[in-house]
């Protein structure tokens, strides 16, 4: 029996095939996400998996509607696995936010799912770090949060030559748009061609814009050549203050596909232009208006950024850790009049903190020695007779082969001191 | 718009409302269970949410069928939100078992589904924390795997005063049952009435056991006076070892619903009989190979701990610890012409590892401070002029409202002292 298409199995290091994914470096992965949050003083919040499926297509762009995993459920409810967090965020915020101080900063580390028509390779899952900030206007707010962006990147190892953040605007392109266009019905058609200039070929693109009253070439002159608004050079100096100036571009090409952005949009990219886009987000100061059908009004900004292109960066700039279960010891049970002695010094030592493992049934002490060398353990730890018949725990360090003799109750101390590397 | 019936929300502490969950909570088990998992040895694994159908109609018994949340996929699939892990696990291990030395030993910590008719206040998702040992047919791997059931509970600050591992046995039952039943296809049947002897009516039990050639009065005889088999003898006396005797007792009224045990049962029960099982696992030496259409012959066990009952019961004895978002230091910005340092001196700070929050826009020097004190935080910090001209650091330790002034580069390092109690 097979697991369905586009979706991963998450295995323990060494992984035992390519076509299955590490639950260690995901692990990994989430828990520098988290602390990275933290530090910024986010709390974590989660929604369900499974939403209404109006809490999507009442208010996204048809761009993510038909990319839904949806269906009927027994009770005849139309629901969706959540494609993304934000709609998630806004009714949480919407329905509570009073007994919030404002700004609510926030964060979520979703399985976020999607259903297109197959394509090889292509994945129907994903996790995503979430971060949002909401009830803050300022641009104060957008600064911040690139901040967390730049910072959730750094903690991988990843450096300014390694990836960049585009940041642009919605209302530069808003500006651009309304000076040719007083149809503000079309703005969202309009974002979508800019959004797709990369993908989509010229002439289309042209035709297109035309029928908007636009040329390419005045959009690709105003990418080119936009100034920043003063609403950029005021988070590109907040970021300079931090010391984060160089990991941040303006750059109007960018404009992201969802309908609900108002006003800054960025993305992160490698560099070397190798991967899709690292994270996006932006400004949705209206979507909490529309979730909670006008009771509440908060101005909101978040990004997301998935587990799957950060991986495959990590991975190809060789930054990944090695990982193993992280043994501080592998006790060796190699005189059976013991065994008694051994499991109440295992489970002393693992009621101490300590990470034990051990021959569950009698094994030859040399096949007890190898296993605890292929789990990587630190130490070996094996109780013994001395000659005059006290019992007593010889700890032997794995790398330097260093052994000693002491005390069972002693033992937990001796192995919790760092191993020698 | 309102989240799906049977779903929850998670918000970080305090939470705003009855109806829903705490975050920080949910964190705090999740991070305990894993660290437990992880002093035994265990290894982490994980599946998709969303299985082929088939991984549960053809293995497990109609008890578990009719309560999937299960669907048509717009691939013509027939899918399910996964109602437990063991399937997904047993595929797993199936697919690549060869390369893993045995036993196996892996955690899991699964969102499940199922979808029943309505019931008030019942739960259609619970989080549940898996432990399973592949690959030793020894029960010195069952009494492995309840030390780590009964530390994983006792990690919480639960005692064997709160709680109670009730062990039997599916090899005693069946020898019980072949004394009078030769009909092995029935077993399963006979089973599901000893499971649900508490539940039935007793006049409906009467029959249904009569139908089978049982009276109920030798079913109950046989669970008041039923002997140890030597197994759990083995079991217990494992146990005693590591002095943990005192969480278990043989029970033989706990058999388990499910119908790929084959071995060892138990579940976990709060003392006083409050709350539904804590936790529930076994021996299923076959499944595997069911699994693996006979590729894969591997006996196998293991257990679940769901959050809910557990947190229910961790309220009721008041062992949840009070949750905040473990801030640090609050930064005051009083002398908005020291922003720009400010914002450095943060940054700096949560690079170090600080938890580290401020004021993104202006605020008045007592909003400021009261917000630090609203959020929790250890200290504050606050750039300042001395009388010479330079800038200094001001830190303030919330409790004992000590104070120092500090160069700025210092500041770090007195922010990471721990703060006096």
């Amino acid at each position: 029996m097979e697991r369905l298409p586009g979706f991963r199995d998450f295995y323990p290091e060494p992984i035992p095939h390519r076509d299955v994914w590490s639950a260690d470096a995901r692990q990994y992965v989430f828990d520098r996400w988290r602390a990275t949050a933290r530090r910024y003083g986010f709390r974590e919040y989660d929604g369900p998996p499974l939403e209404p499926l109006e809490l999507y297509t009442a208010k996204s762009g048809q761009e993510i509607v038909h990319q839904l995993y949806n269906f009927m459920d027994k009770g005849e409810r139309a629901v969706a696995l959540r494609p993304e967090m934000t709609p998630t965020l806004a009714r949480m915020v919407a329905a509570h936010e009073r007994n919030y101080k404002k700004p609510i900063k926030w964060f979520a580390i979703p399985q976020l799912f999607r259903y297109e028509r197959q394509q090889k390779g292509r994945l129907r899952e994903h996790f995503q770090f979430n971060a949002d900030i909401v009830g803050e206007p300022d641009v104060a707010a957008d600064a911040e949060l690139i901040a967390l962006l730049i910072d959730a990147l750094r903690a991988f190892g990843l450096t300014a030559g390694d990836f960049v953040i585009r940041l642009s605007s919605r209302q530069a392109w808003q500006e651009f748009f309304s000076r040719k266009c007083h149809d503000h019905t079309q703005a969202y058609e309009f974002y979508q061609i800019i959004d797709k200039l990369d993908r989509e070929e010229r002439e289309q693109t042209e035709q297109k814009l035309a029928a908007l009253g636009f040329s390419l070439e005045e959009v690709m002159k105003f990418i080119g050549g936009g100034e920043p608004t003063p609403e950029l050079n005021a988070i590109l100096a907040n970021l300079a203050a931090r010391g984060l100036r160089e990991f941040v571009n303006v750059d109007y090409q960018v404009i992201r596909g969802l309908a609900y952005y108002t006003g800054t949009v960025f993305e992160a990219f490698d560099r070397k232009g190798e991967f899709r886009a690292l994270a996006g987000g932006g400004r949705y100061d209206n979507l909490v208006k529309l979730i909670s059908g006008d009771k509440v009004n908060l101005p909101a900004l978040g990004f997301g950024m998935g587990d799957v292109v950060l991986l495959e960066l990590l991975n190809a700039r060789g930054l990944l850790p090695p990982f193993d279960g992280g043994l501080d010891a592998f006790c060796l049970i190699e005189d059976e009049g013991l065994r008694t002695e051994s499991l109440r010094l295992i489970h002393a030592l693992r009621s101490g903190g300590l990470a034990v493992d051990y021959s569950l049934t009698p094994a030859k002490p040399d096949k007890q020695f190898k296993r605890a060398q292929e789990l990587k353990a630190a130490r070996t730890v094996r109780l013994e007779r001395s000659e005059t018949g006290e019992v007593q725990a010889r700890i032997k360090d794995l790398r330097t082969r260093e052994e000693r003799a002491v005390p069972p109750e002693e033992a937990a101390g001796w192995l919790r001191a760092p191993a020698k590397s």
